[in-house]
């Protein structure tokens, strides 16, 4: 059986020691979040997960989601009592605005407890995450009486939410959607059509679910540009705010699937439900892009939370299982063998995904704190650079750490031989459930193009040379320092990789857009290595200023952390070199056979 | 549904053009596979594999293996009919000795119709698989009696074999291996112990089930000097040749596990069972290395199968999918989007895989041949030189097809979006049935470990210098062409890479052996990109010199080829600078935190 301890100092060191968020107590809800309360709120988010929700993850993959013939969900053995603990807890609005029950803290707080509510059980989790998804759409979209029907009871958790995107002959290509809004005389709109993939589509843990759908209105115009959002609550909501009669909206069936087996991914059949346009008619895709970011950035949260607890188990098992002799001597004479740690081969893939989680823990963090400050700040100079961040960062997040999260599952796995294949130890989970984050919130692909063919290029590059500027200053202001030469190097060399490439789009892609996407998955992964090696710079200076004031208990784990980072810099980095020569390889091999050649 | 076309073309291409297996027909078994044999012989094992086994991978996945109360299994159904078809057609010993009613064709045959039906059915094809391994190591180990009683059985089909060598606490390490084998006075020996991860262990396929068991005599050495390798046949085998009494062996359960699922993986347990002694007392793990490598060269082929297939599927639906525009401007106006294979980010996902799989075919031919001429060559050289080949090669072609393979199957199942994770497609079952095969037969860490631990020194390097003199003659004598320039340049960067890395390990290793533990896996990953590029030269180097001595129809194939290969050597290849990068990083920030720092 799997266990996880969520990584609180960790989480702490980042909060404390790199990134100082005591600094931003002139934003909205931060001087709330003093150190000792985020301590003791990881400490206890930590352990709910430990205890409650890591011993449900093995039953839920076992059990998966029922369907009964009367289209009810049931989800497995004791999801309802921990969804309640998860509610009564008040987790699901830790960040949510206060005027509507939330606890406004900042959203930094929220990513880290998701990290660890997703290690812990990733299906279950779900169920909080687009609950926070659709809070996020009608807080910024939805009309004050929207706001105040929905939000209270979602933010609560009594309510869940949905976001209804795909049919089956449409996922990334929204303009082709068929789902049809017929307006009717009260201003409400009549849905018809099928969704599929909707994740927790029907369950019984809350006693609503509002589905955000998007469809097209009679008569709006054919693509993207005549999609709208509307919301359509399972029960219709009274105007006491009670639950009010069954809307046409049901459950057909549950996919099966390859994992998260306890998130019900429903196909959604809508007959002629009731709903209401959220926002302006013909703009639902923008208004869903609120909601997908915010998903993006969790959806990288989950790759790097099944990275984590993967590795935890991983590493557990090579302290134990006992199996050869080290190659550079015997280690453990009395014992019938060495633990496997003590071969390089098995430290090569714990170091590399150590060496990664601990990166994108930081680079979350960060991402996590430009988008508190993009919607909080009070200086609109601050909130507008936070947002280029944002945008630019958040498919590079989404698609390197789920691919990576994904590649360090199955590593971890691979650790633990035949019984990695084995249902019982659980590693073979984490593979199956890491597997999805790859494909779902915009597969990775379209992660990488977003990136290279619309977030380079916006506001003519403000948002990339920003992120350039940065790191190019830290660079030269640290690059004299000895103690982090072997930090800061390797980055200048990544940096350098990284800024060659874009150069080459620039020269290239005009002239042939497929270069561009020829090039595009390779620089989202070298962006975001550059991006990784920049917060293993931050953290190895910050573990280096804590070790020379003295750190007490902290500096074997301090110095861990500047040996990791060094393995990183070695081990992890040189890759951009191989991306960069791929990219300026472009695309005529790639493109040049015919179809019917496949 | 799943579909599968056995690439027949492409293999008579490498048999013919690349290979010239005519040249050989002084081998014995090779003056009888004439060309048209072959095709006819490819053409019929690949019918076969589309129309029988093909359709019953998706069932065998649902259904897996049952177990019933009296420890007898039943494998999902049409799978007896369909091993009933398998063994009528001489499947299984198509490569056998005649003398026991094989086939006798050269072993690159068999070769290629493994990898045909481990890509229409992997969990199917496991069971043959075993029974040829288990023919291999009585064939080279047996007493004569022991032939004549089972090797017959075995090569018909009748009869199926297993190799027994796992129990709970050891898998690599078998050296602490606990079973015991106490001698009768009869000469045989009473087997007890308990073996896990049993593929093929118990199942209702065949008359009887011939395990070859590693166990320990009362009273042998500790460790792997202590281990014999015994022959326990599930009925025992009567004078006539008529199946006798149960043996006390029997299946205590099936293991629930990531995939494979139609392959009953049993626990065995040996309760005083009758076995006899194969090969010398002492020497079972020399006699089952006999088994493995054979294995082992299988288990590569499984990778590059479940790689073909995955492919096959995401190429169909990637001329299907309809959804978005091509970049450089829309390529199908009548239609509501193109299809998704004008997206360069898919097309680089599929030039790849298509990219591996055919440099991955003429690898494993290449070893297959050199295995051939290694059992049956006349000549001691050329049977020296072979199995050095053999040996170097086999842990490349075990660890890198299959972990290359399973990616491959995981960028396969991504093409296909939301839908390759829903079981109906197939592709999640692609990917979790190749996940094994990076397991088994030696965890791929063991496999880089033998490479360089082992094979690189064995002889004074003798094999390695002669794989390196090959390739380098090559790059010598065709550097100067200017129509393998594309080729012929970036193998010799690889190849500089290779030499450089091998170097490294010769001057850095011997102070500190964890250096060697350290860069092994990448060491067989560059490896193994220097064998595929040289591959492709040669292939390329045919293709061309069809193409000027007039192809007719296969032109358009030919051209193909040349593309994929120029492809390989600007996408694929550009790896082996970081693969040599990190393995010049060393062992040091690998190896320097205490196992409580994980």
């Amino acid at each position: 059986m799997p266990t996880y301890q969520a990584p609180v100092d960790d989480a702490l060191f980042l909060i404390n020691d790199v990134f100082h968020i005591e600094r931003y107590d002139n934003v909205p809800g931060f001087a709330d979040a003093s150190p000792d309360l985020l301590a003791a709120v990881l400490e206890e988010a930590g352990k709910f997960c430990s205890e409650v929700l890591a011993p449900l993850n093995r039953i839920g993959d076992k059990q998966g989601c029922k369907r009964h013939e009367d289209g009810s969900v049931t989800t497995p053995e004791g999801f309802k009592d921990a969804f309640k603990q998860l509610v009564e807890g008040g987790w699901i609005g830790i960040s949510c605005p206060t005027e509507f029950g939330g606890q406004g803290l900042p959203t930094v707080v929220n990513q880290l407890v998701t990290e660890f509510l997703a290690s812990a059980n990733m299906a279950f989790t779900m169920y909080a995450g687009l609950t926070q998804g659709a809070i996020a759409a009608i807080y910024v979209h939805g009309s004050q009486e929207q706001k105040a029907t929905y939000l209270p009871n979602l933010i609560a958790g009594h309510w869940t939410g949905t976001m209804n995107l795909t049919e089956p002959h449409c996922g990334t290509d929204l303009g082709l959607l068929r789902t049809k809004a017929a307006p009717q005389p009260d201003g409400s709109y009549k849905i018809t059509g099928t969704k599929i993939f909707i994740s927790a589509g029907e369950h019984d843990l809350a006693e609503n679910i509002i589905h955000l759908v998007l469809a097209r209105i009679e008569g709006a115009p054919a693509g993207t540009r005549g999609i709208s959002l509307f919301v359509v609550p399972k029960f219709l909501v009274n105007t006491d705010g009670s639950i009010g009669p069954r809307n046409g909206v049901s459950c057909g069936s549950i996919e099966e699937k390859m994992g998260i087996h306890a998130n019900s991914t429903c196909v959604m059949n809508f007959d002629a439900a009731t709903g209401w346009l959220i926002g302006e008619e013909n703009r639902g895709l923008n208004a869903m892009f609120v909601m997908m970011n915010e998903a993006r950035l969790g959806v990288g949260v989950q790759g790097l939370a099944q990275s984590e607890v993967a590795y935890q188990n991983a590493a557990s098992y090579a302290k134990e299982r006992l199996q050869g002799r080290s190659i550079s001597g015997v280690k453990f004479p009395d014992k019938p063998a060495d633990p496997i740690i003590v071969h390089p081969d098995v430290r090569r893939s714990l170091m590399t995904i150590k060496a990664f989680n601990e990166g994108a823990r930081a680079l979350v963090m960060w991402t996590a704190l430009q988008s508190d400050l993009a919607h909080r700040s009070d200086d609109e100079k601050t909130r507008q650079t936070a947002d280029d961040h944002m945008g630019l960062i958040t498919p590079v997040v989404k698609g390197v750490l789920t691919d990576q999260g994904f590649a360090n599952a199955v590593a971890a796995q691979q650790i633990y031989g035949g019984h990695g294949y084995i249902a019982e130890h659980g590693m073979e989970q984490f593979v199956r459930d890491a597997r999805i984050a790859m494909i779902y919130e915009g597969a990775n692909g379209i992660q990488a193009l977003d990136l290279v063919g619309r977030k380079l290029g916006k506001d003519g590059g403000r948002a990339v040379m920003a992120f350039f500027n940065e790191v190019q200053s830290y660079i030269k202001e640290h690059s004299g320092e000895e103690n982090l030469k072997a930090y800061v190097g390797p980055l200048a060399d990544a940096f350098g990789h990284l800024q060659q490439a874009t150069m080459w789009f620039m020269q290239n892609a005009r002239a042939n857009p497929d270069n561009a996407g020829a090039g595009s998955t390779d620089y989202m992964h070298l962006f975001g290595l550059v991006a990784l090696g920049y917060m293993w710079c931050r953290m190895a200076d910050a573990a280096q200023a804590k070790l020379k004031a003295g750190a007490d208990g902290a500096a074997p784990r301090l110095n861990a952390k500047l040996v990791t980072g060094r393995f990183f810099m070695e081990r992890v980095l040189p890759e951009t070199a191989a991306q960069l020569a791929r990219i300026k390889s472009g695309a005529a091999s790639m493109m040049e056979l015919p179809a019917e050649a496949f």
